[in-house]
């Protein structure tokens, strides 16, 4: 088995191997995505994709060599990385520890138990193979889909999540997670299970209890036609989630149905038993819990998240064309990259403040561009 | 009883008074923007709070005339505005409605029926009060609080709902409509009762929905200190108004009570429905739920919502110093007022993509702006 990490092009490690190579069967949005970045980092790249057009468009696009057949993209490649539909995920790597019996096998699927389970059901006894399967689950991606709008930036500094099973070798599951790292994004490794588990929470859960605030509005609306016209910056913020693509969500839910059934009974809970404080009256409780769920919200920009570390700053501007020209320019001008910008609205509304996101490590120079600016920002975390 | 509405500073309407007077009792955030509004339209505006530090920021902020009881506030009042913390309204509203026998009297609080039961239960006999009490509520507001941060456009464009009780002279609440619209807001009649009932399903179960989702991953986070690191754009996006003020929100969900507790229980009972759906992994049914919530919130933008028409453009752009800076400028200098932009985030992170909001009528114009800068924008809504 070759090399498990490819060279940067501008610093190539000691033991990097100029052959090292890297294959992706399934050059979708997130496929091509690691193969521009694998790519970026000095890796030799082929790919296969069931559907012809979308591995010549991946190619076009990322420079990767197409293959006709998965077995001739796998060949000799240290690295495979499946990034197919969440359906065909279990015996495209099935496949592909067969077809490459030197190779790192690797998947994207956002769902992890139930994946192993297929894969170790069909592959148990062949350890040879096993050994090989580190499961994934790079958590980046685009609101678009399709290899033409793939780029590598889309797995810059993104959790990327590795979940080796029990019969894992550990030596390929640190290879794994050293390429993660040149390739620009941030290893985390769990098991499949607490993987499973904390995604139905931050992530499933979210996107059901948006989708079912949206559908009750919805109903709600046939009869009182007026209920839209009150819905302010709150509800958008709350729904802007169900506008996601309904066949790609609801396979994944289904696919991590145990842990996403266990995560909505506890919001649930958590809801009604918010509704008794409220009905009885209790003042008290319900500002009580209000306290402790803002004193974690404004903590979470502080956390090492998804962008490892961010600073959040609240700027008020003028309600008028050119303002966010004005306070982007000057941004800019100071070379300070805002990771997020969000113009914030009140329970009921309100215009003319912005939250900004910078990394932790440009606090300080936003500050300083920010004042130079004329404004006057307050850091809320 | 003089003239009930202002006459604008530019186009004075024939019928206009000079010496119509408005009076603010309660002159926080949003009393001062009434006050500030108010004068704007050519009114004379005096204001009154039980703080005298407070009237005393109002009154250097906005020009209102300090004074230093309501009663003196209110002499000669035309209209009377009541813009007291939520505790103190059904009171305020009493004492300007006996205290200035000639004014409409309105309210700003955010919840109604209660409010109206209970100036009634105090006035129900005194008729000739109860038909100048015009329940309202404007649906502005800012994250700040306090006089110092009140400006006239916090009410510009918002919808301010006006809520009769069966007593109130039909000429009064449209006497007050007319002076709502001459301040740049939009008025929108409805009952109490249904006023109350749709801000509890859009406003107050979103703000409970968020608070307790990220009071539930607080919780879990005790146990699973990565789940934080999991949580991406759609979390963030769930959780934001979770960071809200608890006093404020305590007081304004136990004053709605029935309406918040009946609305909680509809959407538990939704989320366990899908629950249900999920757990039997049927995957056709939840992507029909999927798709119907889809279309309903591609579908919000369209609607004439708080900001009466708006029209919503997805952009590409480069992840990196200056990009923003770039579009922005662009949008400034052809004109283009931004009414909302967001750094979109898939279901799993992803960057690069802005959402544009725009007024409708700028929508033309924002496309041929965007593409003469040549970007590619996609409508939306």
């Amino acid at each position: 088995m070759g090399q498990k990490s490819c060279a940067m092009t501008s610093t190539p490690p000691p033991d990097a191997t100029p052959g090292e190579h890297v294959a992706v069967l399934g050059t979708g949005l997130i496929g091509t995505s690691v193969a521009m970045a694998a790519a970026r980092a000095g890796c030799r790249v082929t790919g296969w994709d069931i559907d012809p057009d979308t591995v010549a468009h991946a190619a076009a696009r990322s420079g990767l060599e197409p293959r006709p057949r998965l077995e001739d993209a796998v060949v000799d490649a240290d690295i495979v990385v499946v990034a197919t539909p969440i359906a065909a995920v279990a015996a495209t790597v099935t496949a592909a520890l067969l077809a490459a019996p030197g190779a790192i096998v690797t998947d994207a699927a956002s769902v992890k138990g139930h994946l192993v389970t297929d894969v170790l059901a069909v592959m148990g006894d062949d350890v040879q193979a096993t050994v090989r399967y580190v499961p994934g689950h790079p958590m980046g991606g685009s609101e678009r889909s399709g290899p033409e709008h793939a780029s590598a930036s889309v797995l810059d500094g993104i959790v990327w999540v590795v979940t080796p099973h029990p019969d894992t070798d550990a030596a390929h599951t640190e290879a794994l997670e050293s390429w993660i790292e040149r390739l620009g994004a941030r290893p985390v490794r769990l098991t499949p299970e607490r993987h499973d588990r904390l995604v139905a929470m931050v992530s499933h859960l979210p996107q059901v209890a948006s989708t079912s605030l949206m559908g009750l509005a919805a109903k709600e609306e046939a009869d009182e036609p007026e209920i839209l016209l009150l819905a302010a910056g709150g509800f958008r913020d709350l729904t802007r989630l169900a506008a996601s693509q309904p066949a790609l969500w609801s396979e994944i839910l289904v696919a991590n149905r145990d842990q996403v059934a266990s995560a909505i009974e506890l919001f649930a809970a958590r809801l009604l038993a918010l509704r008794d404080a409220i009905a009885r009256g209790d003042t008290a409780e319900v500002e009580s819990l209000f306290e402790r769920s803002k004193r974690a919200r404004l903590g979470l920009a502080t956390k090492p998240t998804v962008r490892s570390g961010v600073a959040v700053w609240q700027v008020e501007i003028p309600d008028e064309p050119g303002a966010l020209a004005r306070i982007t320019a000057v941004l800019g001008a100071g070379k300070v990259n805002i990771e997020d910008l969000q113009i914030v609205h009140s329970p009921e509304g309100g215009r003319g403040t912005v939250h900004l996101t910078v990394a932790a490590s440009s606090a300080g120079s936003c500050a300083d561009v920010l004042a130079g600016g004329g404004y006057d920002p307050i850091r809320l975390a």
